[in-house]
């Protein structure tokens, strides 16, 4: 209880940091810190358990920073904690290659949890580590070894609050009564438009109590630390409800533009910062000054959590001899390595096995590897019948008192969330202990766009289980078939695109992506069957594509996808019959694993000499890199079974064969016919 | 006051035609329609005032169904009332060409105002409807003569309830006191999932109370006809707020699997269907049926609606004499021209004007042209100073009530909500009165991508107004820095994408995005200052794309867009000076527009017998259309000063030198080389 001049002198010293770090760098957002200094002091300080010597350590408690560009608020902690972050680092705020870039960026700063910045994200993200500890609990925890107990702590700020993915995330914390969750809203009434009247005057308080969220209103953030404290633990006693405490501050407070929009995105002007630092009892001739005891108390509690980290590790060494089973797969899963021998789980099939859709060939393979991969968590974005999502024993993700599921389910009831899910599910994966997977109509994993590209940037092992792939859904028409869709995440770097073509692609498929630990995956899977094909087998799957149909004497090459491939494999027999033309057929199911081989590889694939022709039922935008020429679609789709659709667009062996033969004419006089896949040059990546 | 049998019969025939046309396509959602059919014979017969011979007669009230899936409900109004939609289309529901789609498409089918399906955005589209509505009434209305008094009415259920961007376009509706907007909630507690008990437990009531909503409850939406009169009724009375009538009803209303999920996404069993229409009082054995008297009901209300139409058009005869210039106006905004000459405002730049970033090229567009184009409605999601979207004297649109703005505003102060600005912006224009503007990263136009591609589908005339558009704008790092955003936005049908080089580029990028009315455009804007260019005109730029810089004597073509342009230019004197390699450039700021003209033009631009080099600091997907080898950034991007950024990744004169060189190598044994425009089959459109 009571705070001292040094609690004083610990916040101003990180307000004075965010200043000098914006200063120098002329950019950034000095603002958020300022206002946030006291509340991030309490917390970090008095509750928030970590070491900064391993910021792997499990239990520790995660904290996540919404409102991202208030990111100097969070390096200046994690430096004065001692976290590996140098006051050098913090010099170099916002400059090429430094681990303090203009927002929060997991993969590359350590005690950063997970990428922030984009608004409404990181409040997903804290929902999605609640959930993982949650989940974690209630699988390894036993009685007496209480190994998972962590807290997920989230600040955010207005921006985040009007932002639908924090909705849509708020609202499912709320129905999963995470009490293990705490977020702290920064009612500083500033965006950056200004004064918060301007567009944003709903009661925030009550739309979090109408959430099913216990809510408190600390009203002088600014000073009031007591306040501050006693609201946080009010808060860890709530268990059953995340809590949210709005706490009303001054954004920049200090700057002589305080409680305005000019203290949002600029640094202080020079005479300003000398006022601040006057009145902080700072020498204003001095930049990126930490008082020594500041470093003191601050390393003082950075010891108290490297101790308790060596306590949780001793619990861990007898929790392994009495649950041994558990202890070995926990570590195992915390290495990001499967179980051994999983994937000879994976169904395999032959020609002659029957037609099915991709997305049950999906659903095969959840059914088949999930009781050897348990850190997979699947889910749906209320699709669950039409994504075929969930194993037939699953057991949902749910608080035990709703009475439909445990914290220890593996299925995950997202609701109509797109967005929210993406980014829980990025929250999820960077728990460290859970590979989850979720699903819902390729279309609509662009309403989530915003949470998949930082799947990728943040280097997360996420699957997205796209179903309905393209006009081969049929008669739910225009609105919901993707056009644009693959090329989209075709360009997004980092991201694994699949688009299997029949059961030992989709097998192929999940086999990369689980074992892709830095890269999240979209498997885009078909409503209507697809043949088993020849050529396909997952070691063929697993390079991203292959040869599914050879023919020495080719004319063509045709180059496709999922769904297409087996249209590919009629059009050869079309072209030969009616047309004497020879073609070879090749399966592309993943343009990103297939540039990832050999050169020798994939010319064999896709060889000079002849055209290739890319035949794929949506934007044929970067086929390019694949093909000669591309026969797909580039314009809306129409409402219809899909065989009529099909036909509509001349997506049939003839219209295929058709384009097939303009090439061949097209590319006769080429001397020499390249490969679409000789470059001039190489591109960095 | 009072429901008589003939309400009952047009309800069940609702139902019955709901039921008859999902059995024909073997596919569609039944239940949603036959559980809202009470409401909606209600809202339409009572309430709704509108003409089905003009469907496009200004003041009408507007009905959206978000829920839009459950469209059979709306085809079969639109039937029954006399709109252009004949029993043979409802026949031929969800078939090829059909103008009842699987879910409505405001394009194609009379009486649909807004495209909706994908969940959400009908909620958000109303709330811009509505929008539209007060601002034309304010700009329009005077003494004697109010115009505009139409109503918005919204349904929507769970999964709209559940969706994020509706959050935020309901938060912004409660914010701008939207007393003309009644949104029926149809709280059926089912998704497709299942109960809502599953993921979806919050109290929607009260979330719509903390928006700042009127919020009712009729608890017996299945029977209670004068319940949801009264509700109606006294919504109408609350104008000062926005109406929310929690409605409960049964979904799949008379279906022995009433009230589950089994009736949401599926035609009913013929065993079900007889037993409804026994209990309904319809022959079994019969389909499609219409009682006469249904008709006769709902005709004489059709004609109580034409009646209106014809009060309203004596009413603008008088109003066109007293108030001539807004009638004239008002007349010409419903033609979807724009004003003689207003083009002529439009900013013209010379070679010798100083570099200026292309944001605030963009800024001095509109402030050029605000007055001359009275209908453009601009507006931020909260990055109104970092956009550049605001002219000097901009009224805010706002309720006169907070004292900030008018109802006649032309400001749109959207909140950080791109989503819900994004669909706003689809129903202000499909009002017919507004061309509305608006603003955000181009990063974060990713998180609108949903209402995005509606633009796109149902042909509204939008305009994206993307700042900060690539790498250039450095600090903030890649968490905000496009690579994938052109490329997904450049896949999608009937939409354009603009990335102006310099001032008169980004004048013809306004000009054809006003120009086109049944196209939305995203304009791709710098951070960064740009310098005005040798070769650019406006009629050039107007093309999409034009030659730069010619040199007959060219071994290269340097394609490329925006910032990147004048860094080619630098590169082509690099390339003469340093390897005495001759190159010649072609901006091309809109590849749509661009590939609109005719084939020899395009030619003349990239020609045969020369490699082209793309130049774009973003993903190059997409480039292979109109170049032989692509310069771009398959990868993220950096925090830090741009131009540190930009030398990091070797966009600088060496580094395209560089590249140039290699392609010409590379191409130089290929006879012939011929250019990337020519290709060997069309592509169907």
């Amino acid at each position: 209880m009571g705070y001292s001049k040094t609690d004083e002198l610990a916040i101003n010293t990180i307000r004075t940091l965010a200043i000098d770090a914006t200063f120098a760098a002329n950019s950034g957002h000095p603002g958020a810190p300022m206002g946030m200094a006291p509340v991030a002091h309490v917390l970090f300080n008095k509750f928030m358990t970590f070491n900064p010597k391993n910021p792997d350590w499990a239990n520790r408690d995660r904290f996540v920073l919404s409102n991202g560009h208030g990111c100097m608020l969070h390096y200046a902690l994690l430096h004065l904690f001692g976290y590996a972050l140098s006051m050098d680092d913090i010099k170099h705020f916002r400059q090429v290659d430094s681990i303090c870039p203009g927002h929060p960026e997991a993969h590359d700063t350590p005690g950063i949890e997970v990428t922030t910045g984009p608004l409404g994200q990181g409040f997903a993200n804290a929902v999605g580590l609640a959930c993982a500890q949650a989940h974690s609990a209630g699988v390894f925890n036993k009685p007496g070894f209480e190994l998972f107990t962590n807290h997920t702590f989230m600040f955010f700020g207005d921006g985040c609050a009007m932002e639908g993915i924090a909705s849509e995330a708020a609202s499912t914390a709320g129905h999963l009564q995470l009490g293990n969750l705490i977020a702290i809203y920064d009612d500083n009434h500033i965006s950056i438009d200004g004064d918060t009247k301007c567009a944003f005057t709903e009661d925030v308080s009550k739309r979090f109590e109408a959430y099913g969220w216990h809510v408190q209103w600390v009203k002088d953030g600014d000073h009031d630390l007591q306040g501050i404290e006693d609201a946080i633990q009010k808060a860890k006693e709530v268990t059953d409800k995340p809590s949210m405490i709005r706490l009303t501050t001054t954004i920049g407070f200090g700057s002589k533009l305080q409680g305005t929009g000019g203290v949002h995105g600029n640094p202080l002007k020079e005479d300003d910062i000398k006022q601040v630092k006057e009145k902080f009892g700072f020498d204003p001739a001095k930049t990126f000054v930490v008082p020594e005891e500041v470093y003191d108390m601050y390393h003082k509690h950075a010891s108290e959590g490297a101790a308790a980290e060596q306590e949780w590790d001793s619990m861990f060494e007898k929790y392994a001899s009495e649950h041994k089973d558990l202890a070995a797969d926990l570590k195992r899963r915390l290495s990001r390595k499967l179980p051994e021998g999983w994937q000879e789980k994976l169904p395999v099939y032959k020609p002659s096995d029957k037609a099915i859709a991709s997305r049950k060939l999906s659903e095969s393979v959840l059914e088949a590897i999930h009781e050897a991969v348990p850190e997979l968590l699947s889910g749906s974005a209320d699709l669950t019948g039409s994504n075929n999502t969930r194993w037939k024993n699953a057991v949902d993700f749910q608080p035990p008192s709703l009475g439909i599921g445990e914290w220890s389910g593996r299925y995950f009831r997202y609701g109509v969330r797109e967005h929210a899910m993406a980014a829980i599910m990025n929250g999820l994966s960077a728990y460290g202990t859970v590979i989850p997977a979720g699903g819902t109509f390729l279309n609509f994993v662009s309403y989530a766009a915003g949470a998949v590209r930082l799947s990728a940037l943040s280097h997360q092992r996420v699957i997205y289980i796209a179903t309905h792939d393209s006009i081969g859904l049929g008669e739910d028409g225009p609105t919901h078939q993707p056009i644009e869709t693959l090329a989209h995440f075709r360009a997004l770097p980092n991201f694994m695109v699949w688009r299997p073509a029949d059961g030992n692609e989709t097998s192929a498929a999940y086999y990369v992506a689980l074992t892709s630990t830095g890269t999240p995956s979209l498997l885009a899977l078909t409503r209507q069957n697809l043949p088993q094909l020849e050529g396909s087998t997952i070691e063929n799957g697993i390079k991203g594509g292959y040869v599914a149909l050879e023919d020495k004497e080719a004319q063509i090459t045709l180059v496709s996808t999922g769904s297409e491939v087996s249209l590919c494999l009629e059009a050869v027999k079309y072209l030969k019959d009616e047309k004497n033309v020879a073609a070879r057929v090749v399966s592309l199911p993943c343009f990103e694993v297939f540039d990832a081989q050999d050169k020798e590889y994939r010319l064999k694939c896709i060889p000079d000499g002849i055209p290739a022709l890319s035949v794929e039922v949506m934007s044929t935008m970067g086929w390019e890199k694949y093909s000669h020429e591309q026969f797909g679609l580039n314009r809306f789709g129409a409402s219809g079974p899909y065989k009529d659709v099909y036909k509509k667009f001349e997506f049939t062996p003839e219209g295929i064969a058709k384009r097939a033969v303009a090439t061949i004419d097209f590319y006769k006089e080429v001397k020499p016919l390249r490969s679409p896949l000789q470059r001039a040059f190489l591109q960095l990546i």
